[in-house]
């Protein structure tokens, strides 16, 4: 069924112990849909400005990543500057620029309007509220969100999780929420709260699926080198979601296989800079860490 | 077969977010050995001082835990005083007074100088080879270390790994022991040390197993609430090893299984202070929660 990414498209500076990418095409909502293109074809709305040149996404239009909803304003692309620690998950942005991102009102194209599977990719509690206004009956809504909302935007951020089926945090995340220290209970704290589901990502520790009555645990995929970890939550994100929306059903084990295909789609990105690993990727390779992945796993 | 452990016996003195114990008994060789007989009867080697009460081993003694080994001498028993961070993870050593501890020479037993199953918990290098050099043909030898030791008598440490088929470390001492900052690099190096297998411990992630060809992941068991992670990683060992010396055979799917164990051992553990927890643990709730932890990991 229909899935449609709202999020961002930036350019990305990349500092890592590995090496450093200037100004490189990025983006919540790039890295989701060429992600979710390994199983279904994906809707994006975004933004970019002026001096983007639309080229750059002929590599979505060949995924059949639908681009309807792109829109380009007056002024210039959300630009990003990030620098890794040594151990490749800490990090700080050394400069950021919304730009047209900044004041982005999207608006969801008719034809998009009656999309089944939405993801709500990192934005403030008020522009996600203002998409899922926006569609009509969706069958299966997941959100992803950061710190700065958390501290910033805490009661709309309550507000918007009230109705959405699943919500992705980090491992923080889920103790700022809660204030609290320890990570099963202030899960289970936030399920009280509406969402059905609560994907936790731990970067090289894997994923956590937790529901009221469930427990799920994905080890991280052992990659041997680790260039560049951006997008890697929203390549699990697009993992997911692409599977889900191709998938029979949304039962606890549909959900379950849906997880480890993102987090087999989010180890291929962070093996080197931007989407540069993931574009060179196919299906086979997807399949084939799929079941390694599995293999591990297995008693 | 006979499995031995050779490692501390301590009073503790633990301050966590949940409250504080008080000159507790604790040490790797008391965590080991009562988390080893849900499975094994096993011999332990250790050190006290003449402030010992032999009362406090009553309850090791009503496990058949072997106390052969046991020696008392003068001066004072090991004591450690230890702070856990906010997020139950990381610690500060308040105090620590090693007393007989800090000069203790190990002698093996005659009785179990033919042990199959070898645990040597942390301790100086030095002291763990002079254990495996009284040990006639052990089947299986495991090592657990820490930062000190890597920092201060690596030499040692790495002549002792090349004997051993066991080694048991938490990610940071695999970044450290290598100089690497991404951790299946660095465990592969390891492996090419000496050790068959590498067992990282990863506290509430969990932990990992792996050898030149193999990867097995487990996720933290998903207990609700922490009250003190001391003795986590020893009775992890304990519930390991002892699963493997009564079991039938060495294969990877054999070791797999033991692994679930400690980790299931481990989860009741941290649910108090000391050995608290561990002591109301009954054989039905380990296999309940083994069944659980199993289920979490199956797609």
């Amino acid at each position: 069924m229909s899935l449609l990414v709202v999020g961002s498209i930036a350019f990305d500076t990349i500092e890592t112990q590995m090496g450093k990418a200037d100004s490189i095409l990025g983006g919540s909502a790039i890295y989701f849909s060429y992600s979710a293109s390994f199983f279904k074809h994906v809707n994006l709305v975004g933004v970019v400005g002026e001096d983007f040149a639309m080229e750059e996404l002929e590599f979505l239009k060949a995924r059949k990543v639908g681009l309807l909803g792109l829109k380009v304003e007056k002024g210039k692309t959300f630009r990003w500057h990030g620098r890794y620690h040594k151990d490749m998950c800490g990090r700080d942005t050394i400069a950021v620029e919304l730009n047209t991102f900044g004041s982005f009102q999207p608006k969801i194209p008719k034809e998009y309007k009656k999309s089944k599977y939405v993801f709500l990719a990192n934005a403030s509690p008020q522009l996600q509220q203002s998409v899922l206004d926006q569609i009509a009956r969706p069958k299966f809504v997941v959100c992803d969100t950061m710190d700065y909302w958390i501290n910033n935007e805490k009661k709309a951020f309550l507000k918007l999780i009230k109705n959405i089926d699943g919500l992705i945090v980090n491992n923080e995340e889920v103790l700022q929420l809660t204030g609290m220290y320890h990570l099963i209970g202030a899960a289970r704290e936030i399920l009280k709260w509406g969402p059905k589901l609560l994907i936790v990502k731990k970067g090289e520790h894997g994923a956590l699926l937790i529901t009221k009555k469930d427990f799920f645990a994905i080890p991280g995929y052992p990659v041997e080198v680790v260039r560049d970890p951006t997008g890697a939550g929203d390549s699990f994100a697009g993992g997911m979601m692409g599977y889900l929306a191709q998938a029979p059903d949304l039962s606890f084990k549909t959900i379950k296989k849906a997880l480890l295909h993102g987090n087999v789609i989010a180890s291929f990105t962070i093996e080197d800079f931007g989407l540069e690993r993931l574009k060179r990727t196919a299906s086979r390779e997807v399949k084939s860490r799929y079941k390694n992945l599995t293999r591990m796993m297995t008693v």
